[in-house]
């Protein structure tokens, strides 16, 4: 915007305030940094990236930039999936690289205190040494808890233990008024004054800078199984899942695999899983069940009482996976994404729907794929009716038609827009034309509560006017 | 307030509105609706009681609530401790008693779908039928599912289940201007703009009135036990409780209550467990552990498993329960409220501070009601840090200054004000004195942008200026 103060000075500014040290003008960084993960998306430059080391330097970052009027994006890891962290050109980049302690690890109230830049990696190694769990696994263990707040991350194990909200107790925050402000605590329950946490998390940076969060942690259970189980069609899959989430069973992850995807992962993975080529080519969609518990026997138990559940169902066959090819097939569906990004996916997208309709999403959603011209493959979170897919679909305006349409479809099966990506830069279009206009005006209106400048994250969630 | 409509005009534009039949005078109306649980609470008439029965209604009346700068509370149980459903004199009372409807049974999706003036009992009763529960069980079952949700409800089973919050999927709820919005929706994620669902529950009625919820529910498993167990001192419940909790075993109840609260439990409803007089004596806190599982073997072994965890904890005895025992010491716990109010208790407190510091604060509370010259009992949730307490001290002055300093004391141990009662018009000024101003001023904001009238219960949360 022409009122905005030239680059320069904001550097100055900045520099000012916090030290060179913590300073730099965009064009002196990385590119790396200007970028996600979001298939197709290209690093944008901001005038300054900033890397505060400590919650007064954020506040006196944002402080500054109200005044001034310069738009303002965190960032973690950059493995976000929706351009969330892609920086405005004449905006201040605050990467939290130097803000990534695990500043208190508590076993008594089962909690971890965390800077927005330590990673799941990171965290996984501090809590297993003290038989805890943070139970998020989205794709990939290099991602920041900061980005994993801002995105509600979620990933294969939220039938059992919800997605990153259900795990943040409280945060330490800075408001676009460079306010800082403390929500929540150790502990899981209270009504004193409205939810800032919840409403902070998933917000995608437009309302917030996290610098602190409280994080639930869970018992680490010493044994898992994995079950594979082809199915020949997609209704059979939608079929079982409520009856083993209904047993009481508590799967951790049931994830669904159609068959090109599966074929892929295989082969990309060089796996082999003693499923015969007649079987392959019969089956619609696999069905991977994950169980864990903290004693051997009974979980022996219950993967048989599953196993026959996934019989009884229809399944192909039903295949009880030695531990080692168990953990090969999770990763390789870890690897789901760098494999569709290899093989020239346009875009990645994760509507949820109520579970029952699955099936009806999926022959949906092909029969508008075919109906572009396009293709689509799939897997998701079959547990939580979370659907992943790759659109491969090079012309903008079609896919953005195809995308359209399938988005739509979703959203009048009671779904919405985005599981666990998020909105950020590249849906939030999509998401604008299907919204409520009152819910929207709502959120805006929210979005003016914590940033009566509008500098945090400008670009993002809601749609351009 | 003198810019305020006379009454007479409000009921007659409200009967042209909506019908005599859903409209009359507060002096036409029964006492019972105009107060709540809280002690010592006072009714208050309001000017104009309305029984909408549907949610076009309900957005009728909030309208022309905020034509008219009115003052609008609902109210549905009437079952709360905060005052939160208590109307302004002057003021419209939203009762929703002809909107008590469970809309829908969703197995396949595993969800409830219902109307605010639905009680617990009512809901318990259908879900049985299916094998499924909604787990949220506090004092009592006749609480209403919209009183729930506006207070975000807790009880005994939080430590295994969460509270309200954590069931709430999506809601309908009317704006302060009005207008409908439609919350979240049959699935457990969502990362598609703000969370308007989280910030709803345990609003008590000051950003929207609920008209619909979409509740997750749970498998209803079939084998439940019961633990009673005497110690000599808090610390060591304190200790034994996170042992438990990280062994993996998910026990659903974790309760504490001290020897008097006990005595008079057992009293009151004429049980007897079996505890020798010399052991009571000796009890400063008993714990009960109830433990639930789909498998009655399973459940016995785990049953032992947490007897010897809290044996070598040193519990005077370990009392592993009867199921019909079980059920009457259960039942005599959520009666402890009844008892305490027949005993002439003049207030009720339920802050909820880290696990680990219960003994801390519950000897800061005994200290600080000695040196005021009052007495205070307690029981509570051990294992999510949510204690209650019954305070007798009838000088008000003497009990406000009491219950300032035991709120300070747990808010500066890192607790909150209320874990599950709310702040209502009981509590607020409490808050008042201890939320950062920064964080008090949002929330004034964010209401603002909910209600731009501050029409919906304004004399509830936010402190009196």
């Amino acid at each position: 915007m022409s009122d905005r103060p030239d680059p320069g000075a904001v550097l100055d500014r900045l520099t000012a305030e916090l030290g060179a040290a913590s300073v730099r003008p965009g064009a002196d960084a990385s590119p790396d940094l200007f970028v996600d993960e979001t298939l197709k998306a290209k690093p944008v430059a901001p005038a300054v990236v900033v890397t505060p080391s400590s919650t007064a330097e954020v506040a006196a970052v944002v402080r500054l930039a109200a005044e001034l009027g310069v738009p303002v994006t965190a960032r973690g890891a950059g493995t976000g999936l929706s351009g969330a962290c892609i920086p405005e050109p004449d905006g201040i980049l605050v990467s939290f690289e130097r803000m990534a302690a695990l500043l208190e690890l508590d076993e008594a109230n089962q909690v971890a205190v965390v800077q927005p830049g330590l990673t799941l990696a990171e965290l996984d190694a501090a809590t297993a040494a003290v038989g805890l769990v943070y139970p998020v696994f989205p794709g990939t263990l290099a991602a920041s808890l900061g980005g994993n707040v801002a995105t509600n991350a979620g990933g294969m194990r939220a039938v059992k233990y919800g997605v990153t909200r259900n795990q943040v107790l409280g945060l330490e925050a800075v408001l676009g008024t460079g306010e800082v402000v403390h929500t929540g605590g150790r502990f899981v329950k209270s009504t004193s004054g409205y939810d800032l946490t919840q409403l902070i998390v998933g917000s995608e940076g437009t309302l917030a800078l996290v610098t602190e969060a409280t994080l639930r942690l869970h018992p680490r259970l010493a044994h898992t199984a994995s079950i594979l189980t082809p199915f020949a069609s997609v209704d059979e899959v939608a079929e079982v899942v409520p009856r083993i989430v209904a047993s009481g069973v508590q799967p951790m992850i049931l994830e669904y695999i159609d068959r090109a995807t599966m074929t892929g992962l295989l082969r990309m993975n060089e796996l082999t899983l003693g499923v015969p080529d007649d079987v392959m080519a019969a089956t619609e969609a696999h069905l991977i069940v994950v169980l864990e518990g903290r004693d051997a026997g009974r979980l022996e138990v219950d993967v048989a009482d599953v196993a026959t559940q996934l019989a009884e169902a229809g399944a192909h066959d039903v295949y009880v996976l030695p531990s080692g090819q168990g953990a090969d097939l999770l990763a390789a569906r870890e690897s789901a994404f760098w494999m569709v990004k290899a093989a020239g996916a346009d875009d990645v997208i994760d509507m949820v729907v109520p579970r029952s309709r699955i099936p009806e999403y999926l022959r949906g959603a092909q029969l508008l794929a075919r109906t572009h011209g396009s293709k689509v493959f799939g897997c998701g979170h079959a547990g939580d009716g979370n659907i992943h897919f790759s659109v491969y679909e090079p012309d903008t305006a079609r896919r953005s038609r195809l995308l359209s349409a399938i988005f739509a479809m979703g959203h009048d099966m009671g779904g919405a827009v985005s599981g666990e990506h998020g909105l950020g830069r590249t849906k939030k279009g999509y998401y604008g034309r299907l919204v409520e206009p009152a819910s929207l005006a709502l959120q805006r209106r929210i979005k003016a509560a914590f940033d009566p400048a509008g500098i945090l994250n400008p670009g993002c969630i809601f749609p351009d006017d």
